[in-house]
């Protein structure tokens, strides 16, 4: 498991020329760092008398933040897997029309679960970014420029995993699939957008109070 | 040193209260993944027929990704040990007046140099979504996509670091000194978020083709 690599071989293994891990993982790992942020500032803000009337929501933050961190930390993992059978279908033997036709096959297969894994990624950058929102609003002043931070880090993991979902979608032979994901992940970059833009003035204006 | 723990206990030190690591080292840590991010797809040209004409170009580009890397890297650290000497001036005993001046000599020293290491984070991130535009126009197309990885996670890198900028400066009491911060990080801002435009409009003409 990658995660269970140092950060130092970690940005290692991402700079060599083995394909994985890539922009999908970075991505992942990118969104983990934002879900983290929100759950700091939620554990900065809980517990704090000064916070008391926005203890429930914090807690509420912080278990969703978790769960997001989890999430995103195991995609890690599955954009590698996921990578790599896109690259062993891409390796069949290829001499006979038979075999031809079964590579085919199992390529555009291993393509659909490729363009997932980022839009799975893409989706839990937009709840981090939503939880950002609300960190920012309510968490501990102290902490703010944290879920701003986050939001800019779900922001970028959202992006780069769009450019990992593209690169599978623009091979696939099923253009009705091919749209839905092109569509899908349209909208959640443009609320993500939207969203980080929000937490950045929500930040802006709780440190200048 | 926080790079030689695993990935995973990295995002859980993160995610506690502990105030560090915070914003700085995850700002720190995105430019760190950027810079991975270009030195993979320089790796991925290299060496390769069709990119000959471009080798002497992308190993240059590959030489100063790697030295921006390990800069990031130690930076993730360092952003630690700055704003633990912040914590550690503001705890300072404050009973006698004496006392109250030097705890306020040792603050206001501790926070120029915590808000000048983001600030050194931001110009490495500039220096790498640099890079990440000329890796993306030159590039193994095969790989231009982390191209454009790397300029959304340098893009978020400088934008988390000018909020760890702006929480030191805040309450820095040298007008002038705070000004120069601000002025700096505005620029490098602009041109980050020029530089990372500029990279995405390149991958998608070069994934078009």
């Amino acid at each position: 498991m990658l995660v269970e690599h140092s950060v130092q071989e970690m940005l290692n293994e991402l700079a060599s020329a083995a394909p994985t891990p890539g922009g999908g993982s970075a991505a992942a790992l990118a969104g983990a760092l934002a879900a983290g942020l929100v759950s700091m500032v939620c554990n900065l803000t809980v517990g704090k008398r000064r916070y008391r009337s926005v203890e429930a929501d914090m807690r509420s933050i912080l278990g969703q933040a978790e769960s997001c961190r989890e999430r995103l930390t195991w995609l890690i993992q599955r954009d590698m897997e996921v990578y790599s059978t896109v690259m062993a279908a891409y390796r069949l033997p290829s001499t006979s029309s038979e075999e031809r036709l079964s590579r085919q096959l199992a390529w555009q297969a291993a393509l659909q679960e490729a363009a997932d894994v980022p839009l799975q990624i893409a989706e839990c950058c937009q709840n981090v970014v939503q939880l950002a929102t609300d960190a920012a609003r309510m968490g501990n002043t102290w902490a703010v420029s944290d879920a701003g931070a986050a939001a800019s880090l779900a922001l970028a993991g959202a992006q780069a995993a769009s450019l990992s979902i593209e690169v599978n979608v623009r091979s696939m032979e099923d253009g009705a699939a091919a749209e839905a994901f092109r569509s899908r992940i349209e909208r959640i970059l443009a609320e993500v957008g939207r969203l980080a833009h929000e937490t950045h003035a929500i930040v802006e204006e709780r440190m200048e109070a």
